[in-house]
């Protein structure tokens, strides 16, 4: 039997979520635990690898777990789940799915979502989960240069040369359907979503659009900056610790059994 | 020179803002920071007294400042107490005020935010800033309740049992005027304003609602509980963790100079 499992996690103290060489992945405590509870349940395939200190609320995985092992009601299986599992870390939700269900493979979409704190001492309460700018910013011109990034375009300036160098061959053509900013007092929240996301793209978007509300690029620049088609035409990469998974989008084929 | 301070703090790890013989309170860390660059800064006076784990984001304190040593733009203020401060302890704003303003005494009102996560399993994210309750919860009814406790009451019956022993003098009657609930999917924000609180009211508040929700008390049983002026006819005490002193409020006349 396959399962869609949605994890959350506070990312702080993780290399991510694949497991690394570097410190521990996500991934890696979710195996630990499954495998507590049943023998031969196999990897976790999740839809996105998220990148050391980036946090997660609605990242979607798939397991298989055998027939025979499986006695519990699903409704059950977070948790029992969360019960071997550090508080860092949560199975929100677990659902059967069908034999052939890929949380990557399936994927239509992600949404993720980057936290700002625009004040000049940062919010203790935020301080892993938001980045400190203390800059005024011009949200009318950091409005306009994100809707540019709307669309079907070539996202290589925005992307971790990652992308470049290992993955040559791989289109960076991607299509975002959603980059959008609101302000609640000091607090910005990007929401920002599409079909797929290079190597720190996200980050990449929202350092650069930063970077306009500072004055430092023009809204117009983005346009020049998708042109070239190189990293470093596109404003800097966010630090890690502001960005959220926030969900997967699947079709509605996709999960049900 | 007397200040006006609006400190943030992650009440996690203190023993709430007072200097307690039990643990560390934020009051002893502010005031160490002040000392570091005024010798003769003395005691800081603050709005209200927040119990260990509850969080602040705006803690409003005045600390008087000698003349003789305040040598820096008061905009400075913030960025140069920060500098001597631990990073779950933020001072976000600091301004020059009249010498008879008193942080507690000209206080004409606080506004608090609680946090729950209505979801079968915790946020990681917000682990330490909301109480986790798994059982589905009636807002209907909890928003009916909640507008019985607006308005002038004696709210005995959700404070805590010290305004009885130590207190019993005081007037227990608080004038609240605000209690709502939002919901945003498994975030429920309880927002509680009025002219002032006894010990543990918001808290009391909180776990009473919270137990309309889940259908132990009807609405109009929050009628017989404001009658019957006695702790042991409220619900339960939410806990700690959930709990954000959010903005103290002035009159116009009482900061400015």
């Amino acid at each position: 039997m396959r399962f869609k499992l949605t994890i959350a996690y506070d990312g702080t103290n993780y290399a991510g979520w694949q497991v690394q060489k570097t410190g521990l992945g996500v991934q890696q405590r979710v195996e630990e635990a499954l495998q507590k509870i049943f023998a031969d349940a196999r990897q976790v395939h999740s839809s996105s690898r998220t990148d050391t200190g980036v946090h997660a609320l609605g990242m979607v995985a798939h397991v298989e777990i055998p027939d025979s092992e499986f006695k519990m009601p699903v409704a059950k299986l977070p948790l029992a789940l969360n019960a071997h599992l550090p508080e860092d870390i949560r199975v929100l939700a677990a659902a059967r799915c069908r034999s052939d269900f890929h949380a990557r493979f399936d994927a239509a979409g992600k949404q993720y979502r980057y936290f700002v704190w625009n004040h000049c001492a940062m919010n203790p309460l935020l301080r892993h989960q938001a980045w400190l700018v203390h800059q005024p910013l011009n949200l009318g011109a950091m409005r306009a240069a994100a809707r540019l990034l709307l669309g079907k375009h070539d996202f290589t300036s925005f992307a971790g040369t990652r992308n470049c160098k290992l993955y040559k061959m791989e289109s960076a053509v991607r299509t975002v359907t959603r980059c959008d900013i609101r302000r609640a007092g000091p607090l910005l929240t990007f929401t920002i979503e599409g079909d797929g996301f290079l190597y720190k793209m996200c980050r990449g978007f929202v350092g650069t659009l930063v970077q306009v509300g500072q004055g430092k690029f023009s809204p117009n620049d983005i346009k020049q900056m998708l042109a070239r088609k190189d990293r470093r035409a596109g404003g800097m990469t966010a630090p890690a610790h502001g960005l959220v998974l926030w969900k997967v989008l699947y079709g509605r084929r996709s999960t049900s059994r």
